[in-house]
């Protein structure tokens, strides 16, 4: 099943550098009867470092055990994303399926098996098997290497494009780079949208610097998207730091370099997350929604999810209905801290409340033609404190169902 | 704008005795333009106690918040119930026109404003006019008694079918009635569907006693159902007690009666819970979630309303699909203590996971024929303690979009 593309999708697929030490390979496992690459095969230079962040399921993946196990050791030298089935909820046999596949990687590698990182992604409850990933990576082992579009194409599932980013940083007078790919279109989808992110630097970066950067800037791009609210039991992002630029490693705040590399992590991590809400299921508008005033940023986030949440918020936005009621609705249902007389409401530029009740004959014309747009904003200020969050969301439209319920596993 | 009748509602309107006491009257305020009764006037002997539950919502209407002050007094003349305008999100103005009704009530009955309560329906952040609800209370004064039925389609804004119920109990040998109507379709809807109920009783229950029974039946009925997750900013839920039926006033649990008095009040809760839920917006099928084995029965409640909050779960359910993963999915985003492997799911009575595993080649054929039905039993063991609870929701189709995005305010 295809679903069209987006048609908040990005008009072309960007064109990433080489990341040096980086070298993805794509193959057929077959995991599913389908004639596409199913499994990447990415290695890594010995002295590559790793951060990772996982999903919050109470009930996740054996890749998302085995990702939290490895990553204290902070060294990596091989991804394998398997696309198609996400082994979750598989029990001693997803289990054996993960430590078989990271056995065989470190043989062809001759490196621990904790050097290997395993994603997957697809159907939940049937077990990988274990056949169809040692055969499709004895095929990656002896492919030739391929782009980054291969490799993006490769980790897909329900995606209805390809989604990457890059940037560049300066650490003295070294340029390095930073290439990210991703994949995901709802929290979870028909049988297999679990959001597995990975990002690539040629940077020298020691991993318990680069878990507080990937942290930091999780907490303003992963964490402040939501399609439906559903999280998957697989969500993973890993990133991977191979030093081929021969910089100084950056291990704190002070060192050279540090700054400019936060700042990529955050920008790479934003341009994905932006590009996995671009991709929701039926999407048809993007939605950024600011909370100002509140009395903590937690606080504001918490508010900001709750109306990005809202079926009624975003069935309101997809029909472009200015219905601010149903703001005031998920507002309140947010369980923060909020003063119904204090709130104002404003949509694109044009405030619509104030103070407790509606902006009399406040101009309908701008409001309307901002949400006629395919993108929106929605700004809140709850007149209580100094707490700031913006999150990013879709519309819930027709589409949604359509991918979601007129459909059988 | 008017919705088919669901097909999830009773064929028939039920027939309900006169509850002594209560005398129910309808008139036309015209709040919207619209040619209906859209004012409930309901007199209540003098002697009448009151209990009442009201939203969570941080921002709550006026209406609510009035109520909230007069209910710890446990008496009422009269309640007054406005459809097409729920007054919420108005200031002063809105606080002005709850007075300005109560006022007005109580000179006509000879009581104090605190014994009138009032409740609204309708659109959010319009101030209801103080004419329309005049004019539409005094010509309620001189209106002939009506009907329940009257009542009940008097206080309905986008139902698709009038909701009421009723039940008896014995308090020694005299045999009192109680009576309940309830509106509601989301948990607020297009423009107004907030969940507003009032149950009568000729029986004389002391309001303390009453609160508490109220209370009770709350926790496993109005706070356990659920169609969209959205909360109304004017939820309300009145139980009113006349005295009538003249039996020594239950005042606590060991009163004669106090048993049959707390079931009955539990049992009409429950009726007029799950006819909210067969008007849920767009519902075609009604999912009943029962979760054990959980380690407390809020945890329990907690996991089995993420499982009915969860778009992917409703969908799957509109769709007639066996799809447990969206299950595993819901149990894991709900942040209570689970365990996958011991972690057991069914369909109707046909266990499909257990152990951390799909039950090796389980019968299809029941399940299909269950989810092809239009009542779905999900059960969900957590195999950790002996908390319990059950939640009842309905699907998400393209009649809930239809309904709330093809559509302007």
């Amino acid at each position: 099943m295809t679903h069209p593309r987006s048609p908040l999708a990005p008009a072309t697929f960007p064109d990433l550098p080489q990341v040096a030490g980086v070298i993805p390979r794509v193959a057929r496992a077959r995991y599913k009867a389908w004639d596409r690459c199913d499994l990447t095969f990415v290695t890594l230079a010995p002295g590559t470092t790793v951060a990772g962040v996982t999903t919050q399921s109470r009930c996740p993946s054996p890749e998302v055990e085995w990702c939290r196990q490895a990553l204290p050791l902070g060294r990596a030298r091989a991804l394998v994303v398997n696309a198609g089935n996400s082994n979750a909820f598989t029990g001693d046999r997803g289990r054996a399926a993960v430590e078989a596949i990271a056995a065989r990687a470190a043989a062809h590698l001759g490196c621990q098996p904790s050097d290997i990182f395993v994603a997957s992604t697809g159907v939940i409850g049937v077990p990988l098997p274990i056949d169809r990933a040692e055969a499709g990576l004895d095929a990656a082992f002896v492919a030739e290497p391929c782009d980054w579009r291969a490799a993006t194409d490769a980790i897909g599932t329900t995606d209805t494009f390809p989604k990457a980013a890059m940037t560049h940083a300066m650490i003295g007078d070294r340029r390095v780079s930073f290439v990210g790919i991703i994949k995901g279109s709802g929290m979870i989808a028909p049988d297999m949208a679990t959001m597995l992110g990975f990002l690539f630097t040629d940077a020298a970066i020691e991993a318990g610097f680069l878990q507080r950067a990937l942290d930091e800037a999780n907490a303003r791009s992963f964490s402040c998207i939501t399609v439906d609210g559903d999280t998957s039991t697989s969500d993973t992002v890993l990133a991977f730091a191979t030093g081929a630029a021969g910089n100084p490693a950056i291990a704190g705040d002070d060192d050279p370099g540090a700054d400019a590399v936060r700042a990529a992590i955050a920008d790479l991590c934003l341009q994905l997350a932006h590009l996995v809400v671009r991709d929701g299921e039926g999407a048809s508008k993007f939605i950024a929604i600011t909370v100002e005033g509140a009395v903590s940023d937690a606080s504001a986030r918490t508010v900001a999810l709750s109306i990005a949440n809202s079926p009624l918020v975003k069935t309101a936005i997809a029909g472009g209905d200015a219905n601010w009621g149903r703001i005031v609705m998920a507002v309140g249902k947010a369980g923060e801290p909020a003063e119904r007389d204090r709130l104002a409401i404003r949509f694109g530029a044009t405030p619509v409340a104030m103070n407790g009740l509606a902006v009399e004959g406040y101009d309908e014309a701008p409001v309307a033609a901002h949400l006629a747009g395919d993108e929106v904003e929605i700004g809140v200020d709850l007149g209580l404190g100094d707490g700031r969050a913006t999150v990013w969301t879709c519309d819930l439209t027709h589409g949604y169902i359509s991918i979601n319920a007129d459909y059988r596993s």
